[in-house]
Formats: structure tokens, sequence, C-alpha cells
């Protein structure tokens, strides 16, 4: 039997254990978790260590090192959001409708666990720890499949999961790693709906096609961030620049930074050589079409490619528009469904991008890098959904459910 | 450029449009819909006796061609179905949650359609007609590919619905047929991402299993049901028998019928004899392990096979366990995770039957039959779910939506 196989099994028979255990066993695990974390930080440096320095032989670039890299500053905000964790209200059990039939059946939905998530990653370890207490706060069992530049890493930290679920009421097959990290057992996860009830792909927007692309098993799919700001006819000029700066520069590498300008053309004649030199100054690449290029000379040539390009890093694209409509038709039309902005004084206008812009996260005079878990108030993040079906946008813990019909009779047949 | 491009790119932009028509223009487009095939009956019926036509020849069971066949009861029946759908309340632009942030921002989650939805099924007209209508209340532009058995009857009810929206608010194309029943032009639905923002199955478990296999869009999943029927040792006799009967014979064909009793092994010693009697007595086809043989002599030896057969007939499967855990086991190894029952007296049984068996619905004390959306009083019903994700069990009108997050500000930047 090969190890996808084994640790299903395993999986599967733990995430049958797993709706028997209350909340409070849960926290208790948890608790358990995050202190032996902090105990065993010492060894989980040092099992890091190695993955640091193949990492360097091999010719991993610095971004990456870094991405693996834990420090005890890491480990102990592993352990803050673990607490953090255990105060959200656990979302198995709640009562989402209750239906009581004329002949005295009581129909309850409820929410329950999925069963047994699948979670293929890159290179981060923290997602091995975020992965596994998140499933384990949901009533899931999970087997984690990590990028082999931190395996050391990954086996640390579940030995110390293991180490510390011995002396709970959670079984420790709840949370299992692939040792294996070939191409193979990558693909054996794809295939593994016997085992797996759902696989959430995290990283690259390569790896996450892959997933849905091979995977039979549903895929959770987090994806990317082209994200618009549409700059109406009456949008406040000091308002634009602030939104556009914060939302492209706080933090260009994440999905929820903006990637394009769309301006509407009366609104370039007036503002945009104040607002092109603005941003060029600020130290933002341009790549504008002929409209944009004629207002500013910093401006580079944008090709058709610019309009689909996720940047991940300083770099604009600016597009002109006659209208409202336009702007919804080319945001529609290149944009990944993610998170996209209007800022207008107009509220017709405003209605009808909000309305027709498809996308999980639509924003009217504001920043595009609200879209966030934790911005909105969920306490804890599994990723941001860009796909509609089961969870769209910023997933908190009840994106790790399902829900289950409770019927009960006094033996009452269907006439 | 091929078919499921051309009706791909008319039905996103159609889907465009829909996010702009109100509640009272859909009620007021199905409504012509509903009279409209009345008004045409005759012509339906007439390309209807092509189709059964080509179908006797070719050999189809009675039982396709009844399936196939329109006649004025069943045109009326529709009509009437419309005439309900448009009763029920308009799941769109319902708030599902309202977030207030220190800084001011308002988040709003609302209920939008999914967009364009696949549809793929078999010799079922009525299928047309329950899809496309299903699909305009909720906001969404649709997509059918039916059978090549029923293709006439299909095309018909398409050119009436045509005609039905020529004359409202609703644009043409959020209704389209696929003219080519070819193996080609399903498999290239299941790879139109492009287009397609969900791909529904209806019909054989070949055929589901295909398109999950295959289908690289979201798949809204609607599978088999091999249901199971666990008499616990304080089962009260008459209970048991009248639940059993109704489970089984009620309508034999469908997926909430029982497939499946499981006995605990001293009710066995009780009662076995005259409940295997009753059944057999029933006309039901009895397949037992050799501790059920050894009551009745008339039933037939079960093989492994037995345990995971959804008969669709009067054939009924019966197993022995120790106890309720054993019973649970023996469900979650061969269930299909569809409608699952114990029948029991005893509270502390019944809680763990139903908290441990991983099923869309869990019974105490009624027949599996009354997983149904029309029981559940949801109005309308697109299947019943056993996956897990986005929706399980009966599928009313939301699960034909998705939601998205409207974020009101006033010029907020992250921080």
């Amino acid at each position: 039997m090969g190890e996808i196989a084994e640790k299903g099994i395993r999986a599967k028979a733990a995430s049958y254990q797993m709706v028997n255990v209350s909340t409070i066993e849960k926290n208790e695990a948890l608790a358990m978790i995050a202190k032996q974390l902090i105990a065993e930080q010492s060894y989980i440096m040092m099992e890091n260590k190695k993955d640091l320095e193949v990492g360097s032989e091999n010719g991993l670039t610095t971004a990456v090192l870094d991405r693996i890299m834990l420090d005890e500053k890491r480990i102990m905000a592993m352990a803050e959001a673990i607490q953090l964790l255990i105060e959200l209200p656990d979302p198995i059990g709640e009562t989402l409708e209750t239906i009581e039939k004329e002949n005295g059946l009581l129909i309850k939905k409820e929410r329950v666990p999925l069963g047994v998530i699948g979670m293929i990653y890159e290179a981060r370890p923290n997602v091995t720890i975020d992965a596994a207490t998140l499933s384990l706060k949901t009533g899931n069992a999970v087997i984690l499949r990590g990028s082999s530049s931190a395996q050391h890493s990954n086996q640390a930290i579940i030995k110390v999961i293991h180490q510390a679920l011995k002396n709970t009421k959670l079984p420790v097959d709840a949370v299992q790693l692939i040792e294996d990290t070939s191409r193979e057992t990558a693909k054996e996860l794809f295939h593994a709906s016997e085992y797996l009830d759902v696989l959430i792909p995290r990283g690259s927007k390569n790896l996450i096609d892959t997933v849905v692309r091979e995977s039979t098993v549903p895929v959770l799919e987090t994806g990317a961030g082209n994200c618009h700001i549409y700059l109406d006819e009456s949008a406040d000029f000091a308002m634009a620049t602030e939104i556009i700066v914060n939302a492209k520069t706080q933090r260009p590498s994440v999905c929820n930074a903006v990637e394009s300008l769309v301006i509407q053309e009366k609104w370039l004649e007036l503002h945009g050589k104040e607002l092109l030199k603005l941003l060029h100054d600020t130290g933002i690449r341009l790549f504008g079409d002929n409209k944009v290029l004629a207002h500013y000379p910093e401006v580079n040539q944008a090709t058709e490619a610019d309009w689909s390009t996720e940047y991940l890093d300083l770099s604009l694209s600016v597009k002109t528009v006659a209208n409202v409509l336009e702007a919804v038709q080319h945001i529609n039309t290149y944009g990944t469904k993610h998170s996209e902005a209007i800022l207008t004084n107009d509220k017709v206008a405003a209605k009808f991008f909000l309305t027709n812009v498809d996308a999980a996260a639509v924003y009217h005079n504001a920043s595009t890098r609200f879209t966030d878990g934790f911005e909105f108030g969920y306490g804890a993040e599994i990723g941001i959904s860009t796909q509609k079906l089961h969870a769209r946008g910023p997933m908190g813990l009840p994106a790790l459910t399902s829900t289950k019909y409770f019927i009960y009779g006094q033996g009452q047949i269907r006439s």
C-alpha cells in the first residue's frame, strides 16, 4: 500500500472520530499545540536551518528563503494565531435551518465538518500550522502535502503537533504529513476521492491551475487577483491618489493589491498628468494606452498582455474608457473576479458598477486591500476564493464546513 | 468558431444582462413561458412524436420512451410547476451578512447569480424546462445539452421559450440549447471554464461519474442513493415494517428509496422471521448474510457486491450487526452519503447514529423517502447533492446562487 492510501485510510478513520469531539476538547488540543510549539522552538529552528542550507545550495531566491525561514518571533506569531483561533466561535453544530412539517417531522440543517481536507502547498511552513489548526477547529482531519524545500521544517512541526495531540481527546491521525514530496504523490492526491472530501491548493497560479485541471476531488480554489480601480468622472482627486498609492504600494506582492487603473477620459483630461506624475514619483512603473501616454511621457506603452497581468510588484497598467459601462466591460474581460473598486461621487454610476462587475468583492470609494478574512472580522482565513461555488471571497472557518440534515420522526412514511 | 464557443459567448453576455433584471421582470418572463407552453402544446407534442418514433425504431425501452413522452397532461404539469416557481421568493439580493467596521467601512454579503450554468442531461425533456426556468428565476443564463433521443422535443421547447422571452425584459440568449448532441460537444463543455461557472450533470451514475472525472469546470454533483435503514435493538416492530415497506416499495426507482436493511442481531432473533416473511410476501427480493438466511429460507445469499448496490427495484439487502457502532461502520463503508435512517427507542443510540453516519440526510424513526426539495418545503429542486461543498442534500433555489461582498467606503485605505 502506498503512502497516500495508508495515510488516507487513517485520516478517514480520524475524521469519523472527530465528529464526536466537543468544542472544549478541540480548544484544549489547540492550546496544547501552541504550548508545544514554544517548548520545541529550538528543535523546529534547528530543522528549519537544514531547509535553509539546502535551499541556499540549490540557489533558491532570497524571497523564497525568507518565506521558509522560522525564527523565535515567527514561531511566537504562530502560537499567538492559535490563541486567537481558540477564541473564535466553533461553527460546528450551528443550526442553519429548522423546518417543522405538518406530519410532525422536524428537520434541522446543521453545520458539520467536511471530513478529510487535502492541502497542497508551496514552501511555507506557516501553512502547515495554519492548515492543521484551522482543520482541527472545524472538526476535520487533514492530509498535508508541502514542498520538498520546506520538508524538514514541516516534519518538525508535524512531530510537535503529534506530541501535543497525544495528550488530548483528538486522534493523532487527524493531522498527517505526506513524507514523499515527489510529483507522484501530488498526482495521487488529485484522484484520492476515496479518502479526501476536498482538496485545497495554496500557492502559485501554476500550482492552482494544475490542481483545478487534474483533480477529480472537489477543489476549493484560491485564485489570482488582477484587481482594478476605476476612476469615474466625478472621482475625488485627493481620495483617488491616496487609495491608489495604498492599494498599489502598501504590499504589492499580495492578491488584493491593485494592478490596473481604469480612467474615465474626462477625468484623465483634468487630472491625468498630475496623477500620473505623482504615481511615477512614488516609484510606480506605469503602462498605459495611447491616451494615457499623451498625458505623461514617463508612461510605457501597454501591450494587450498588460491588461491581463497580475504584476505583484510596483507596476500598474492604465486604461482609458468613455464611461462606467466601458469600465465594467474592460474589468469583466480582463479581471480575475477578485476585488474591484470604483471611485466616484455619482451614486448611479457606483450602483451600476457594483452590480455589473463580476467579482468576489466590489468597492465604492475604498482600497481593494481590505479583501481579507481578518479585515472582514472573520478572525481566521484559509484563503480568498475566486470561485463561485461553496465560498467566494475571504474564507473564514465556515468555508471548512459542510451541512447535514437531521430529521426526527415518530414513524412517518411518505404518502 | 464552434457551437460551444459561439453560444458560450452569447450566454456570458446574457448573464451580465441578467444581473440587472428585477424579480418582477423575471416572474413576468416565467409567466410568459408557461403561457406559451400551453399555447404551443400541439407543436411540442408533434415534435415529441418524432423522438418517440425514432426511439421506437432504435429500440429504446418502454421506460425510456415513457420518460421522453409528452402529452397534454405533462405539458400542463410543466406550466403549473412554473406557476409555483413564480410564487417562490427570489433569493437574489438577499443580504446574508452585514459587517460595520470601526473605520466606517460597510460590508454586505449578498446573494448573486452564479452566471452561466451548463446542464448535461439524459433523455428527459422535462429537465429542459426545469433547468431553464430555475436558472432564469435565479438570474442565471443556462446552456442546455440534452440527449439526441429527445432532441426534437428539446428544440421545440427551446423555440417556445425563445418566443416567450422575446416579449420580456430578459435576454433571449439566457437560455440556449446545444444542437450538436455528439460526444464532442459534451467534452467541450467539460473544459468551457471561459463561459461556464458551473456544470450540473443530471442522469445516470455513469454520466455523473464521467462529468466529475473529466470536467475542469466546477461540478454540482447529484449522486446515487444506496440508502440504509438500521433496526436497532429497541426498534418498534410495527413502525419498522411500515417504514421499510414505504421506503422500498412506494417508488423503488428513486435515489431516496431504501436499498439495504441493517439489523441488530437480538432484534433479528426476536422479529427476523416475521419481518422477512412479510417483506417477501410484499414482493421484495431479499439478499442476506448467513445469520439472515438462517431465519428465513426465501432469502438469497448476499455477495459483497450486494452491500454496494443501488438496486432501484424491489430488491433489498439485509445485513446483521452486533450494535449501532457496527451499523455505522457498515453504512459509512458501503453507503453513498445520501439518506440513512435508524429506527430505535434508544435516544443515546439515535444520537450516536445521527452524529456518526456521514450522509446528507440522517433520520430517526422516519422513512428515507422524505429527502426531497418539495418535501422539505423548498418549492423547487434542482437535484439532491451527495457532495459536501456548496450544497448538500435537496437543492432549492439558493443552490443556484453565489455570493458577493459589497463594500461601501468614504476613502478608506488599509494601514
